[in-house]
């Protein structure tokens, strides 16, 4: 038995998440599709976790068994002729059998992306968050770094998001500026659903001066949903990548 | 009468190019219909010129004649509100009547964004021209230097152009190296039908070691479009903007 890791680029517009469910069409669904279509048995993914609807991702993990004796890249070629034009996997490489790509995952950074911009743009649209107003990053950089270590992030968190412990490590968020774009760069060992949308729907309301920065250290004490910011809209994120420590077989 | 000047940006993946044509629907029949909606009469655009389907861009000029005395921001908004997502007015001006936004035109800014990547990638995929090996962008720097200045671009530019005259004086040609991404800038006073495209795919023929950075001198010399290279892929173009010299009303 083989266990096959993959790496997968995609493009969430089109589709109602990572993660197989009732409603719609999902990344998961059409990679193991594809899978199916290669190997001839139905093959399941275990991923390294799961995204929101047009949510986007450069670097999701997710893995199979197979018993397949496939050189790796012919899975890699092979599904990426089988994919439609918005899913690629970027890289398959072959792990232990004990590899979890979730629990072994030792750092995840995601990137959220705003455009500063009064007018719609048609070539941004689904790949940021357009704000009209200027922020004020000084305020918000000051706010994100109350974010950093490990902290019970119960507020930054969906309603029904059904997580046991609330308790996770921020190792870094960056606010890096290019222009009329502000991508806010947030690395952690883990993330509740929603919570990097949260995160960034709070601090946006930090540069807006609706907030003082010293709120995140509040609301990270108090741990109310209620009280903490907006939840940014799905299309400004996107999974840069996901860190392992070394595994002996990749 | 009022003469209005719009700026348009648009995503053109969708699009059958710019200019109204029998097959498949176009930019601006969709900014025509969004005007006939706002100003109850059938309205024509005269455009600073055209783009082929699938080609992008973040300035595109536009005029027409309204006896209409809304104020200018309203112009912009009234047709962003009709405008689908993909299309968009980023700015409206007026103009005097005798503005001519083809023939007035000083400079175009074209942008070639090329992706250096050896796999597909679904984010990139309606912007950028994927090339799988790396490119000598020395060689490419010596061979775009060639271009600059009045030529005959005979040898560039597509076999079905109707231009009257070939002969076009292009001001820049940058190529800008950012990560993975290559994009080249071409700035000039006029440009043929496919006649970016085709510089485009020139200078990658000479970037693989097709051809040396010298060939281009003696295609736009020897005017012969079957020597030249290949015609670049439409989706990795976009307008960028249209300089004009001062109009006194704008």
């Amino acid at each position: 038995m083989r266990h096959i890791k993959l790496t997968i680029e995609y493009e969430g517009t089109a589709y109602a998440g990572w993660q197989v469910q009732p409603n719609g069409l999902t990344v998961q669904e059409v990679v193991e599709g594809a899978l199916v279509q290669m190997l001839g048995t139905p093959t399941k993914l275990r991923s390294s976790g799961r995204t929101d609807a047009g949510v986007h991702a450069r670097g999701m993990v997710a893995c199979f068994t197979t018993e397949k004796a496939l050189p790796l890249r012919a899975f890699r070629e092979g599904l990426n002729t089988l994919l439609p034009p918005d899913i690629a996997v970027r890289e398959a490489c072959e792990v232990s059998l004990a590899f979890n790509p979730r629990s072994d995952a030792s750092c995840k950074h995601y990137r959220y992306s705003i455009l500063l911009d009064p007018l719609r743009s048609p070539l941004a649209r689904h790949i940021a968050w357009r704000i009209g107003m200027p922020l004020d990053l000084d305020a918000m950089r000051l706010a994100a770094a109350h974010f950093v270590g490990e902290h019970d992030f119960n507020a930054f968190r969906a309603s029904n998001c059904v997580a046991k412990t609330t308790v996770r490590t921020i190792y870094s968020v960056e606010l890096v500026q290019d222009g009329s774009w502000l991508h806010i760069d947030v690395n952690g060992n883990g993330f509740l659903k929603n919570m990097v949308r949260v995160m960034v729907g709070t601090l946006v309301e930090v540069g807006q001066g609706k907030r003082p920065p010293e709120d995140i250290a509040r609301l990270l004490v108090e741990r109310d949903r209620q009280v903490s910011g907006q939840t940014a809209p799905p299309h400004g994120l996107c999974l840069m990548r996901v860190f392992y420590h070394e595994d002996p077989l990749s």
